[in-house]
């Protein structure tokens, strides 16, 4: 159901964005940068906390800020895998945008994909226009300057690392724009849910971590030990697969505690366990039920 | 009078997006993509028709559409500057971004203005969170695809370049944003003021084309020849430097009559004549007066 409304909004905003006169590679660069691939596990975050605070899987808004997290996701990904960053030819089982469009493409497709998540929630603001504001300044937070996933990122071009900043920046901050927009766009003070997006953050940093650590470029969808290649801070080299493995349940655990008491807390706790299970490689011992 | 609102609302985001904890060479990156230098000519544009419209120099979502403008036309130049680009060293007579700073915080930096621009419009949305998010609509149509910036620097990908499309995008799409953003940050019907924005963007093409084929490095504060080197369209290849003379000025009187009837004409007539003027190659003969 979350899944269907994400891939709709998504195809939606592909739609408006690769029409004429859109030049044709570039349309196309940007549905293969979206479409066909991605767990888009931000945007049903986003839906399970809106799902949560009372949407009855219908709310317009929601599924827009759903949207919107998905669409700044990808142009991360899009730029991220740039030869100025980790040069990653594959990135969810295919080509990444610029081995398979070519780098010129690849920039324009990640600035395209921003301005359409912006877009999206602006046109989404009949009915509730100051909502669809907050929302966009939500989105702005997380993205961009001092301390979005673009901060984030540019911590890798200093000498000495803010390590905190960098983990909440460059992972942290969609996850909590994800918990957050979920709750505003349904009209709750998005304030009480920011922990949970942050320790889900967290956990998905360290899961990654795992990930990179212990499987193969194919079973990844991506290129395998890009860590130790670009000596990034990675949490099994520095506690080992138990250590890291016990940090990740400990963590799991504090976002379970840190949902707010609402109607959907239930369903909600069991979406985050079950997400939670998808992160960690098969096989790996966990001590959280 | 309008330059320092312009300067006042820009500084006013740099420090927003540059405080802690932004990691400090990127902070720096910012501050020098976007301060000292610039002809700002793109935001005086949509002050000079805000106050045709009845701004008197005190709507903050006026100052806030004119520097979301030159945010988004700073981030272009950020990324057209790119290695993948035009792999240009200098602008605006100092050292490009990526040339300052490295590929990574340049692809960042273009970025977090794009971002930075979208949160200007939306945390000036107080009292007018409908006109706000009209505005954001207004920019991102102006920046995005299908027929924003980034699609009219798409275009450059294709074999078989749509030529009208290109240079509507490429040049246009941000000059129609001025227009139309000034008289909507005023509570008036934009449509009315899309030729004039169109018209000086053409305009503004072949007196850049001019600039490009007459001018050296040092008096363009970029590289100059750059469309030749680049196999570029360019209208002094196509019609010589007397027909591309001509051009600009027929342009130009269009422009003049595509001004809407208000209060204010007279004094944009003005400033479209005086920033025009500014444009030309000193030197170059004229036919407008």
């Amino acid at each position: 159901m979350a899944n269907d409304r994400i891939e709709t909004a998504l195809s939606e905003v592909l739609d408006r964005i690769t029409k004429k006169p859109s030049p044709p590679k570039m349309s196309a660069a940007l549905r293969h940068a979206v479409l066909d691939g991605g767990a888009r596990v931000r945007p049903k975050l986003c839906l399970a906390v809106a799902y949560a605070c009372g949407d009855q899987h219908e709310s317009r808004l929601a599924a827009a800020a759903a949207a919107s997290i998905e669409l700044i996701h990808c142009a991360s990904l899009v730029h991220d895998d740039l030869p100025c960053f980790d040069d990653a030819d594959l990135r969810r089982g295919k080509p990444s945008v610029h081995a398979a469009y070519g780098e010129p493409l690849a920039v324009l497709s990640g600035d395209a994909l921003i301005v359409a998540a912006f877009e999206t929630l602006a046109r989404c603001s009949a009915g509730n226009p100051i909502r669809a504001n907050s929302l966009i300044v939500d989105l702005a937070l997380a993205t961009g300057a001092p301390n979005g996933i673009c901060a984030g990122q540019g911590w890798e071009s200093e000498a000495d690392i803010d390590l905190a900043a960098y983990h909440r920046s460059k992972t942290g901050a969609l996850f909590v724009a994800a918990t957050r927009m979920g709750a505003r766009a349904m009209g709750e003070d998005p304030d009480p849910w920011t922990t949970l997006g942050a320790k889900i953050g967290e956990a998905f940093q360290v899961a990654d971590d795992l990930r990179d650590a212990l499987l193969d470029s194919e079973q990844l969808g991506k290129p395998a030990g890009q860590d130790a290649v670009h000596d990034r801070p990675n949490a099994v080299a520095h506690l080992g697969v138990d250590g890291a493995v016990k940090l990740l349940d400990s963590i799991l655990e504090g976002a379970l505690e840190a949902i707010p008491p609402c109607d959907g807390d239930k369903a909600l706790r069991a979406i985050v366990r079950q997400q939670a299970e998808r992160l960690v490689p098969v096989g790996v011992a966990r001590t959280v039920a």
